[in-house]
């Protein structure tokens, strides 16, 4: 059989279809609202920002994407939106170059959406990231794939989660109650805990720390073992603490975490770490993008990288750092920010698609409110705390107009236009101080 | 715009296809007439041996591999084949996870059709090579995309290959003379280099050493510089030489080879010659599967390394091969075994998807008759060097069916089941002794 006489396949062409030309990007800042979660960096504010892509194209199909809604990422995102008009989405390797170019004289400052805590990304990878994801979601579409199939295809039909748990207030200051009440203690925290597995099935736990003195977080960690004796669970400071302490800590924990998170700052004090403590040290701080992986591997800082295709340039860029955890022996597992609804869609269709993704994926879908998303409700959900991948073309996710129009909105009326965990937390605590590590 | 308004696209289906399955496979061995083309290891026998692979479908459409024609590698390919049979032509992944399952309790001995000088490579990745390929060709054609858009889209419209020079015989005892005539002297490579370099405009040239002293493959090198003065050059002697050798020939070729490639044995010597040559040095001998990646990196052993899709596993992981080079700022390059032309178009697709190739690919494509392919003729043309990265859907090579036939029926009267280049030198010279390093 040959490509002439391969029989024609119902709805399909065997045609070269030529370029898919991207006509226009429209991007659209939301905000949606984020409870008082603290972390070692200051508090949450009312409202998390993101980013909403829009890749429009000479097909008729549109694909989404979805990043960081701080000021000066958007305007990077409109420096590559111009450059990227007219390219063809079926060519992500030259989208990457066009994006690149038009970044190398970006004088914009600031404004990753990451609060200070993953510096050292790539820009280019973190600019190019939203227009990968609808490009692929435009190739499914056009193809009638699901993106797993454009990544080598799901190996899994679900991709389990971790429940993310937070310290945090009952209230932000002059707002109403949120339904989690507060969580400051361990009590707090096991009381939380036990809300977030009863409503979504999550088989892990993460708690964020750094908040509170070591041997607050390393009680509240006990409590959670005791309250679920089968659950993974694993603790991220954010680098609050000495290399001193992270070793106490760690060993402490001893057959206790699954993984301990960036207990410390930079690739030699992980490594300082890791060398004494028994479990596996996991990070997204200490390894940002491509360039941060051989120091990390010389030094042996690390045992699990979380991957965030946010970060990583998109989802081919973050199999790409698949193959690299799984060629030195590392572990691979998911980081999240507070995100939507096309993120989710993106996770889920890479974690599918990546075999050694082997730890439960990150997310803050829970923190979010059931009726604030822009993609229409059904496509994703949540059973025993695993969200089955999408199997229609593309992401498999709607962009819900109205919504999209709502959270706009609200990005307008709040008036934030960066994500400031510090002064946010400066303006309610005149007395509160950044300090890495800070015990 | 959603999935649901998505206006549909001539000849397209934004409808899900569900899964393509695999109904059979069919692994045709061939022989093609090879020149005496000396090495290290002894001689090409008068023909080399490949595998042709068609694999066919529920959707009526067939997809192309081509992979090493030895016996053992055969016996390994009919395992493959039948574990592959029902599964998803989209799905990759799990494909080559049906293949290593049916690998597991191999125990057919030799037979990787690489003649003793790529032993370590991985057998699972080998085996999978010509059926990932043969998926992403089908997935090209039924998707209507060239197999370069599955990979993320070519960065160049042509894919530029090195002329690859020979030490050869005038003829196989007892056979007719070839056209190419004697090469045994410096004289007889300048004259080869020329007859290839006129007749496909290489530029980049690439000479297989360790076939006499070092003394005589420099003075070779030398007057291929002398004859070719702007022409980027190569020398290959496949580990013949001692560390001691290696050094020395490295210091006195000096500002004239673009890479030294595999002077001597192993991880540890190569290291040592690099931290003590002038020029980068290649390897498609010291690393040959993810396995060996982490231990060169650490050692310092290779500047570039050579891909090559056959052992690499196919193309998506020579792709992960690529990410792994880019991030540790290796070059990387293109190793060629004889091949037919499925395999010179899938070179060709990876090829000119991979921004980081950056070396001109090897190939020993002027090797073979003009006339024994099996694929029909048109579609892979070298211009100026290089051949043009076809645009029609999938591989963009047809099956030429009675060629096919012809070096099916060659391969059965020639009696070779296995390439054995030693032995075949030992027929000839029963002196022949294999030595590593040599000198």
């Amino acid at each position: 059989m040959s490509v002439a006489d391969a029989a024609p396949v119902t709805g399909l062409s065997s045609e070269h279809l030529g370029q898919v030309a991207i006509t226009g990007i429209t991007i659209t800042p939301v905000a949606f609202a984020d409870p008082p979660l603290l972390n070692t960096v200051g508090v949450h504010e009312p409202f998390a920002l993101r980013a909403i892509v829009q890749v429009h194209t000479d097909a008729g199909v549109t694909g989404l994407g979805e990043t960081y809604g701080d000021a000066g990422h958007l305007q990077r995102l409109h420096l590559a939106a111009e450059a990227l008009t007219g390219a063809d989405v079926f060519n992500i390797n030259r989208m990457r170059q066009a994006v690149a170019r038009a970044l190398a004289a970006d004088t914009v400052q600031g404004g990753h959406g990451m609060s200070g805590m993953v510096t050292g990304s790539s820009t280019a990878d973190r600019v190019l990231s939203p227009f990968d994801v609808a490009a692929l979601d435009i190739q499914g579409k056009l193809l009638g794939r699901p993106v797993s199939d454009l990544l080598g295809g799901a190996v899994r039909d679900s991709v389990a989660f971790s429940g993310y748990l937070f310290y945090k207030w009952a209230t932000h200051p002059g707002f109403e109650p949120d339904p989690w009440g507060p969580a400051l203690d361990p009590d707090g925290i096991v009381a939380q805990a036990r809300t977030m597995v009863d409503g979504y099935g999550f088989s892990a736990l993460k708690l964020k720390g750094g908040v509170f003195a070591p041997d607050q977080e390393v009680a509240a960690i006990k409590a959670l073992r005791e309250e679920f004796p089968d659950l993974p669970l694993r603790l991220d400071p954010n680098a609050a603490w000495t290399v001193e302490t992270s070793i106490k800590v760690g060993k402490e924990l001893d057959g206790v975490l699954e993984y301990l998170e960036d207990p410390t700052p930079g690739i030699e004090g992980m490594a300082e770490v890791r060398a004494n403590v028994p479990m596996p040290l996991a990070t997204n701080m200490c390894v940002v993008s491509f360039n941060d992986v051989p120091p990390a591997i010389a030094a042996g800082a690390v045992d699990v990288i979380l991957s965030d295709h946010h970060f990583w340039g998109g989802l081919r860029r973050s199999q790409t750092l698949a193959g690299l955890t799984e060629t030195f022996g590392l572990g691979l597992s998911m980081h999240s920010n507070s995100h939507l609804g096309i993120s989710l869609a993106a996770m889920v269709h890479l974690a599918a698609a990546t075999p050694n993704l082997d730890y439960a994926c990150d997310t803050h879908w829970p923190w979010k409110k059931g009726d604030e998303d822009i993609v229409a409700p059904g496509a994703l959900t949540f059973t025993d705390g695993a969200v089955a991948v999408p199997t229609a073309p593309g992401l498999g996710v709607e962009l819900d107009a109205d919504n999209l129009e709502k959270l706009h909105r609200q990005y307008l009326d709040c008036g934030l236009t960066s994500r400031d965990d510090t002064g946010y937390m400066q303006r309610i605590d005149p007395d509160y101080t950044l300090e890495s590590p800070r015990w």
